[in-house]
């Protein structure tokens, strides 16, 4: 593996050693000094075009605690501004000496693009409407934590705006791998034009599927999209799909629920399910540290032992 | 001392232990590598929802030299921006494993709310117009190193726009908790409406105390507030308020003069008495280094000795 | 040295010993580990008062690969909006105890200010049409690393926006010093008003020189101060002045281009001549963290060995 643009990257095998490796580095999280030397001396910068604090940092974090230099590059204060092309600002940070570029784009691609022009290994944190590939490792690692029986047969419902986001395809992808059943649960006009391919089944009604179902992971609604009218209010959306308590209570007694964050509490999502005890929200948090470093172990490392 | 939210949350014995541990950093950042490895492996994030560059990088200085690793969160970049709240912010940070979180916020008390939602260290960095704690903390280091005796029957004017002052909060409790005797000199639109409680004298009248204090505490005039009119002019400020060279004159000959920047030169402050031999402005900022080192040891050490 | 602010600073001798050190560092950055001890518990803040990722990431690189602590210190987001003065900002930044502080500027001559108030070691990393001193250090290294036999009778034309550019002005300077022969290509309004005492040569037409130089030099133009007219069009100014393939045939066969970046394709350069083999722009870019290795290294190093 020399980088990691898409879940298609992996097949089961290869998804299940970075669970297992993964696994390793939750142990190493637990330490009183949380830190391993596996990439001393290699440096890491986070490319981002747009803005995602919360990416950024877990990022960041998991290649500190691998002893790698880090550095940001925002677009803000990028020569971006001056007219740059993608490809000279990725070719000047290779001719740095930078050993991986972390990417965050707003156009499906971009990471793979990059990945032609370049020898560094490239990480995808998210490409437009395409894929978030570590969201979904984070995601099956913090399942798979909870079932020990692993991902076989557990149906999953992905509940919202599955159209734009990266989030939902990556999550597709990773569930289906591992053996899980996906339903699709939104209304028409936040599902994608053409499902052709995906391994999912699809239903409008969140009511419908709630008894039956193992998982329930709600996407996020950019309100920031709002203005597209792919439904007609915000009220109207959490009425038919948001997770109320009273909707939560219709769940399987042992049904979990998930969300990529951030939050939009008392839209997609009640606060009061938000902070209850089947939500697996901050375990994903706390997870997705441990997958980042599985990712820069991977790429990066000698192949050694972790340490 | 899980937290530092307030200068309340220390007694005098307290204080005395903090600015004895202060003193050690200083040694420490006179040696030729000032570092030692008494954070390593923790991780603290600067929280920053108002630009302070210099409290910014003061933490950072100070994190970095217990060997801690350090990320930066600015309102400008972040999920915030999409709706996401402060207790979600703090919840996604901590569930990454930080170790403490150094906060600056608009809202009197966000530090405080803060620490009851998560379990990492809170910073009080500054909040509105509450507290700033580790200013005050540097302010009465810088003071007891100038007098070898203590702060008991220092006399301290702190003068300029109280009423909005963190910093001014945070001094008065400092300053009369080691024995100083504090009089607050401003107009009466810039003074707190009530000062039930506060251990202070008032006067209305700089050239009437100036005679009489061991120590002048200057505050910025904070120009973005001018235009809520509540002084004439700023002509009319620095005519009765600002410490011009003549006023200086009139200060007794041991006197001292404090700011805790950024100083608006020939505004509260003129540039010769600033860059003059009364002014202790430069050793704040040292002293700010040593403080902030103290304080991160205290809350995330192991409590060894610093080495 | 102390400082390094401009070229002159520097005679043929301290210039070269510049290029010895820095291809030590070369030897460094190739190596499995590609950090030396050299700054440990040294601290580097980069003082940018206008944005430059580029350059920026350049120095960090640099200091990070010596083992000292970076930090970074923007204008969007410093006490410099609140109005406070160079002079108190960085007199503040050394007060933290920093070692050395590297300043990107819109004035020219505000480092050398700078390194007159305070007593950390201040590099200048551009200071507005003056000078560029450490990006001429990479392009001598750069060439001199292609000619084993040194630059002197080196023919070298620089084409563009002399009259605006810091870049032309340092490497002006250090061509010159190391025995090359410049001669500066533009059209009259893009020429310094005075030529007095610049080592060189003038030519209006770049068709001209092309067949008897060794190196061409192509300035970026920089778009966003088109609005002053300085000539007719973009369209216009390529015509006359981009190096199009069919310029690049009618270069000497072994002859070389340079560009310090970020390029405009299309404008200065053309996209199949900045990809080719005559181009040494990559090169320029990971020589510039070797170079800035060896001026750090040297500002604040023990003396010692590099190891």
């Amino acid at each position: 593996m020399r980088h990691l643009l898409s879940i298609d990257d992996l097949d089961r095998t290869g998804l299940e050693q970075l669970l297992d490796l993964s696994e390793r580095f939750i142990e190493v999280t637990h330490r009183d000094i949380p830190k391993v030397p596996a990439l001393r001396g290699k440096t890491v910068v986070s490319l981002f075009y747009e803005d995602s604090t919360r990416t950024r940092l877990s990022f960041e974090t998991a290649a500190k605690r691998l002893s790698a230099d880090t550095m940001t590059f925002t677009v803000g204060s990028s020569s971006v501004k001056k007219g740059e092309s993608l490809r000279d600002t990725v070719q000047t940070i290779e001719a740095m000496g930078i050993d991986a570029v972390v990417v965050r784009h707003g156009s499906a691609g971009a990471p793979k693009r990059i990945s032609e022009w370049i020898d560094a290994a490239i990480v995808n944190a998210g490409d437009g409407c395409h894929e978030h590939p570590t969201q979904a490792l984070l995601d099956v690692l913090t399942l798979r934590r909870r079932r020990p029986s692993g991902l076989d047969g557990c149906r999953i419902a992905i509940v919202g705006d599955v159209r734009h986001s990266r989030v939902a395809r990556s999550d597709v992808l990773a569930f289906s791998a591992l053996g899980a059943e996906v339903t699709l649960v939104a209304p028409p006009t936040l599902l994608p034009e053409s499902l052709e391919g995906w391994p999912v089944s699809v239903c409008y009604d969140l009511d419908e599927v709630l008894p039956n179902i193992d998982v329930l992971y709600l996407l996020r609604i950019q309100l920031e999209r709002q203005h597209e009218a792919l439904f007609p209010s915000l009220r109207e959306y959490t009425s038919r799909y948001g997770l109320t308590a009273a909707r939560a209570a219709r769940l399987p007694a042992d049904a979990l629920v998930m969300h990529p964050g951030p939050m939009n509490r008392g839209v997609e999502i009640s606060a009061e399910v938000a902070d209850g005890p089947v939500s697996l929200i901050a375990e994903q948090v706390a997870n997705g540290v441990a997958v980042r470093m599985a990712v820069l172990y991977t790429l990066l490392g000698s192949g050694g032992p972790v340490a």
